[in-house]
């Protein structure tokens, strides 16, 4: 469901345009649903497109320990194999739920150093989750997934330095995209290394710097990564979550004006001032990691959603005073899924609301209701068209069809 | 030549039957030769054969100082795009240029940490010279040539344990063929990061240990890195040069029976027995990487081709005994380009020969007629029927003629 509402609210996004404008010039049958749009590309070609607009926003879901997105590389290989090649749906959320797992027991190993490193990690380690993924779903042997495995190794990148920009998106795309391609090539006799992850130049020692192997196999199929999975209900950073509920939970009670407003507050782990300390934001981009806009923002608006984080709305003139008035108060016993903002009145009295454990979070995620209404505003933000109740009706009920594919089609815009 | 040379010898390769089967399921319209093939492909899956072929035996060219083959990822992007638009050899040869000396001053401020902590240098650094190279030929502004580098930048990947597997040539493929892809995403508005080369978290930094930030610029413009690019005589590893070249001086003036040698003594800097003491390779990838293969091989045929480092020749049984009488003699303060072979014979004779800078180094380059030479042999052994002459006559006229493209014709198979 998140998935799909997110790849629906980055379906119109620039980027999009314009890599399908590239690689439609190159592009083979037409085989495979784009989502949210009205033609169709060959598998390669919508793969990509699909994974880039699921992720463009870092709206969909987050691994919280390495934050990886683990949905975006995964599900679009399995959603466009099984549109040409009639699958269950059971057997298609088997291999997403494999592929995720690959992606995140990978990420664990390497984490926190690779991150920290600047990789991008939901790139680096996507493509293994997407070749693993693809290579279930092509009923690859234990020797063929290797390959499938050794030949995404090949293809592992993507920097942290790209985020905030378009570029970022092609490292998305690339991994879902060539994790598939990992595995078709398996299957057709590419063979990769016996130990592309653990061997000497193998992905795990050249990209991070202390990894600890036992994460990959450690209570494998006990513990389940995709578990930890959260789900975001503001298109920004995680970490400023509580503080926009906080401010949510503000305005609706009593809605100060901004002239009556003194000085505002943020009382959070230290972490969140690292992170999101941006007075002035130039981009849509750069507001969701911006703490000083998304309390200006949500505390005039009354909400929190992609039209609050887009370009024309970072740098809209009357949030500079606002943005200009917050401040942080570092609390580095708190935990970081929580936060409390203040808004100091200009009359003297003050405002308060914290958030222990922010909505969104493992220990408070979203309701199965919250996330049908998440894709019901992002069609609306995308532009695509899409009637959404079917939509609804069609993933809830994915894991009992036979022909998986065919919720491609309720997908597509109009 | 060189290029074309190599492209022709692997054009039939089991990885290029491989991946040709799976792109062309994908493929576009057919508008771009695969060399040494009969069927064409979309641009960007034609790029990406015709890199991976370049460079399957790795008997593509080499700068020295990085260990990058610099052609393979650069030429066939401008050829493809010359094939497609009219340009001029010489503005297709600039571009080369250009696009070698990217990728060769971002290896060299990387280097040798980039490539000893595990990275394929040749893909990772070559789909930045991809993308300058393509950029130049799209006439890019400096500004979105910016953005070209920095989607090359969110594309760089591969890994030295794929070394010896088809999974090697994956990388390079796509080192090309995102390099393309690279500059025509700028091209159409997709921007990446201001600095994605010496950024925090920029591609220097990230994969390069302590990158020497000068190296990109230093006499930029006045020396140039493909001047130091050599060119191969033999299939094997650069370092194995002198020792093949001692070894066929030997057999030319006495050609000593296996049965007779008693010892083989290799006299050379303890680099060549760190990179290539393999005394019993299993295939034609470790054939070329063995110094007691390359002895034994080139002593008993006295040819050092292809046909030498193939799989069947690896496993060949009548060449183990004189593999096994290979023993290493390291010479620290032999320069690497240099090497002695002395070959015991049971009769208590000693023949020897030591080659100072080996044919194929900076200091003893391949001559023209060497070249032709090559690529004649390679077309005879890639098995494509190309016709040589047509097309060693239009590579000598590249630089004169309008229609830079026209030389693809020549370069398919029959």
């Amino acid at each position: 469901m998140n998935f799909f509402a997110c790849s629906l609210g980055g379906c119109r996004d620039a980027v999009i345009e314009s890599a399908s404008a590239v690689l439609g010039q190159f592009g083979g049958p037409a085989s495979a649903t784009v989502i949210g749009r009205n033609e169709k590309f060959d598998v390669l070609n919508a793969v990509f497109l699909n994974a880039a607009s699921a992720n463009v926003f870092d709206f969909d879901d987050t691994h919280a320990r390495t934050i990886i997105h683990p949905t975006a590389p995964v599900a679009p290989p399995l959603l466009a194999h099984a549109e040409g090649t009639r699958i269950s749906g059971e057997k298609l959320l088997l291999a997403l739920v494999l592929g995720v797992e690959t992606e995140c027991r990978i990420g664990n190993a390497i984490s926190p150093g690779h991150y920290r490193r600047g990789w991008h990690i939901t790139s680096t380690c996507g493509v293994f989750g997407a070749a693993a993924a693809a290579g279930k779903a092509l009923n690859l042997s234990e020797q063929h997934m290797n390959w499938a495995l050794g030949n995404a190794s090949a293809q592992a990148g993507g920097l942290l330095e790209t985020l905030g920009t378009m570029g970022k998106s092609i490292s998305v795309g690339n991994a879902a995209r060539n994790g598939l391609v990992a595995a078709m090539f398996a299957q057709q006799g590419v063979f990769g290394p016996e130990a592309p992850l653990e061997g000497t130049y193998g992905f795990l020692r050249v990209t991070g710097d202390n990894p600890d192997f036992s994460c990959i196999t450690r209570a494998l199929g006990d513990s389940w990564e995709i578990a930890l999975n959260t789900y975001k209900p503001y298109p920004c950073g995680i970490v400023l979550m509580p503080v926009v509920e906080a401010c949510l939970t503000l305005v609706r009670t009593e809605a100060p004006a901004a002239a009556e407003v003194k000085r505002i507050e943020i009382t959070a782990h230290p972490l969140l001032r690292e992170r999101t300390d941006r007075v002035h934001p130039l981009s849509g981009r750069e507001a969701q990691v911006s703490a000083q806009h998304a309390v200006a923002v949500t505390l005039t608006r009354g909400r929190a959603g992609l039209a609050e984080f887009s370009d024309a709305c970072a740098v809209h003139p009357t949030l500079s005073a606002l943005r200009e008035s917050v401040v942080f108060n570092d609390e580095p016993s708190s935990p970081v899924e929580s936060a409390a903002v203040t808004v100091h009145l200009r009359d003297g009295r003050t405002l308060t609301h914290r958030i222990d454990h922010a909505h969104g979070s493992v220990n408070r995620p979203l309701s199965d209701g919250d996330l049908e209404q998440k894709l019901k505003d992002l069609i609306d933000y995308g532009g695509s068209k899409c009637k959404a109740q079917p939509l609804v009706d069609a993933i809830w009920a994915l894991d009992s069809v036979n022909d998986a594919g065919a919720i491609m089609r309720l997908a597509a815009g109009r």
